[in-house]
């Protein structure tokens, strides 16, 4: 059933549409000229279709395809593929929007926590969460775990690794897990600590013994270079990882933010999802953070939500303007502006976690 | 040792220049306020520096920063977060082209056959080479094992899947290896074929068992969907195992294509790289692709080379043009065009053959 449906942004002249949008339907399905496929079964169910195409701003066209459902194989990386994969290579195109029958978002399953999970783990029934990261790249295990005990001490919820932290000699994995993970214990502090996952298909293997080895409850990782299907195997294989996705990598600029970050991370299995909030320092409208917050967490299809984690050169300054803006169900992550302020980071996390739970302004 | 050298493009007035490289340099490192780190090796040693801003064409700027090598923990992914994890999502900022020292570049391993090593396993010791793929999605194993058959006969060195082949219920990878290995071994054809890898880690792990039983050769994939990583482990653990990288998703359009599939892809083990060959469905330029190939496979480091494979809509009528452009040293794809031949696929794919193995027009 042809029933994954795509919305593309195409620019190019009015006389060309028709025949550039047939052309992308065949490119992100069969790849070759229908002509010359002789099995009916491909042509009827496999072929993309040319929906429909509306004239959009700036005299750029919205071409609406769509692609058979089992084509994706119900694999995340697969889906990326069939949304995006050649597309990506023809700067006309841009990926607007997507949307799959209730049955197969389903089987992708979505988030294994969800806001509700994640508040049941936190402790936080009510209001919004907090976060901060362990940083700089280059400090050793113990200089990170005692970080992690000051933003632990201070009230954070999530401590999660900057994502650059990855498996380097200054900190390696396995030692920087087992020393924070430690030290919030030895400290009996309720903060989760999510460390970062990366690497090939192995070495992500290993990281994951050393999570559970640990009792590691959440985990970070950037999915657009670990790969979307590795955050989806884990979601439906070890929902008691809870999963915090990392934009990295994700701003090829002709994705939609939302569908991105919102839409597709959720429906792979992010139970919360960070994104450069607008004011920061990345371009990210006002706009376009709603439509990805609502992405994240509206209703869709029945799957769980996943908590929109707004990030990038926040200040404590800014969080009742946030808790505004996005209401409870947020996470707000501040990093560096903690750890310069002048009160020291545990004071500091402090006045972060208490703006945040105190009384909307 | 800051040694990992990054060129950005960034677009931005000339009075913030300085400003924003130094906040780029941060961003792709550190990611904090420098002046909160108050460890001395952290400010030395991994701190990025701006190592040099150079006018560029439309007002924009061309940015040197120079990171540290350890940040990367010589791991694919993790390089290619340190390049581009961050500034993928600012608009501003291009990634033009990096640089690592030789004894970095030797550790990161390059491709483990690279073109001799394909020329030896193909038996073709001088001229171009030949690769055709097995289309359409939604085909049965059989089907597919036909075709594969038809075209080993027609004499192609290497049929690859079509990129959008993954773990489907038309034609489950398992299945499918098992049927088009099989096929051409019982018809003893010399063609080697190159299944598509993909999937999360677990299935990719998976994946890999039924290659080795069924004494796969050559494999495809796409870094930018399963994760460089993952290529990158497998050039390093699985050498027997040439790899064909595939462009999917790697048209951010913001990093330089001779950069990412030439020389990032080359670094962290593709043996060849498959590309859209320009005047065909994609949009790059002959320089882009002559750059590109040059990235392949000229002289760095003493990496072995990488096998340009061209692609995207070429037709055999082109073969002649490709082969005076590219040289001998190059891997001619043909897909589609073959199987619409009213010549039927076995004489398309030998005419194919003979006019790449004949003397140049």
């Amino acid at each position: 059933m042809k029933e994954l449906e795509v919305v593309y942004r195409v620019t190019c002249d009015a006389v060309e549409i028709e025949a550039r949008a047939r052309a992308l339907a065949v490119e992100q399905s069969v790849e070759m000229p229908p002509g010359a496929i002789t099995d009916a079964h491909v042509l009827e169910q496999v072929v993309g279709e040319v929906a429909d195409i509306a004239p959009a701003q700036g005299g750029s066209f919205r071409v609406t395809v769509r692609l058979s459902v089992d084509s994706t194989g119900l694999e995340a990386g697969q889906l990326l593929n069939m949304l995006f994969g050649n597309s990506s290579l023809q700067r006309e195109i841009m990926l607007e929007d997507f949307d799959l029958p209730r049955a197969a978002t389903a089987d992708f399953g979505g988030p294994a926590n969800g806001i509700a999970g994640l508040r049941r783990r936190l402790g936080v029934y009510h209001g919004a969460m907090t976060c901060s990261a362990l940083k700089p790249l280059g400090s050793s295990p113990a200089a990170l775990a005692d970080l992690a005990v000051r933003l632990g001490a201070g009230g954070i919820d999530v401590i999660k690794d900057d994502h650059g932290l990855a498996d380097q000699r200054f900190a390696p994995f396995a030692k920087r897990v087992r020393a924070v993970q430690s030290a919030l214990r030895r400290e009996g502090l309720r903060a989760r600590y999510a460390p970062t996952l990366s690497g090939g298909a192995m070495a992500i293997a290993s990281g994951l013994e050393v999570l559970r080895d640990e009792g590691v409850e959440m985990v970070l990782l950037a999915p657009m270079i670990c790969g979307l299907g590795t955050m989806h195997e884990l979601a439906r294989g070890r929902p008691e990882l809870a999963i915090l996705a990392h934009p990295a990598m994700a701003g090829a600029a002709r994705i939609a933010p939302p569908t991105l970050l919102g839409k597709l991370f959720r429906l792979c299995g992010a139970d919360a999802t960070i994104f450069p909030n607008h004011g920061g320092r990345f371009s990210y409208s006002a706009d376009t953070c709603r439509a990805l917050a609502g992405a994240a967490r509206d209703r869709w299809h029945g799957l769980a939500a996943s908590l929109p984690v707004p990030a990038g050169g926040m200040q404590p300054s800014r969080v009742a303007e946030m808790r505004a803006f996005y209401g409870d169900d947020v996470m707000l992550l501040i990093g560096g502006a903690l750890l310069e302020s002048p009160l020291g980071v545990e004071a500091a996390a402090r006045d972060f976690v208490d703006a945040v739970r105190g009384a909307p302004q």
